[in-house]
């Protein structure tokens, strides 16, 4: 296995907001076009988990700082987010399961 | 930020099934007991996403051998799940965000 990356992100929102689901869907196909993007996968319960796995830490870093998605947390810290964390994690092993 | 283990799990289910809830319960709760362990978060949608926190990977091949647990997922695998996916990760970094 080639070593990847992953970043945990982790979050509980204020109020349910259309304008979050519709930033939350430009991120999503804004950050398949950036170099080193390798997928994610994502749930929302009572906390939110979004993790996308990336080929580098170079790659990871270039996604925060990409000035659309700069624009994008900044207005989450402003209007929708109560919480976040993030994590960023190297992949050391991995299994899957098919039936 | 003394270095940890993410586990990150994720899942399609066959079907939906009381007997799974029901054991997927006693497993977090099992896992609460597990020496370095650190805590978990999970949401479910379509996919199901658990992370789950260890302070070493020693504590995490020992909870993978835990009895109860072994068994819990080979019913998972009998039963249950139509795929799952497991990456044992080394959080390198993190940072939080409260409004």
């Amino acid at each position: 296995m080639k070593p990847y990356y992953a970043v945990i992100f982790t979050s509980v929102k204020k109020v349910d907001d259309p304008a979050y689901d519709h930033m939350a869907r430009s991120m999503t196909n804004l950050a398949q076009l950036q170099s080193g993007y390798m997928g994610h996968e994502s749930a929302r319960e009572k906390i939110g988990i979004t993790v996308s796995y990336w080929e580098s830490l170079e790659a990871i870093s270039m996604w925060k700082e990409q000035i659309d998605h700069q624009l994008a947390q900044q207005l989450g810290k402003e209007q929708w987010y109560e919480w976040y964390k993030v994590r960023i994690c190297k992949v050391e092993r991995e299994y899957e399961y098919k039936s």
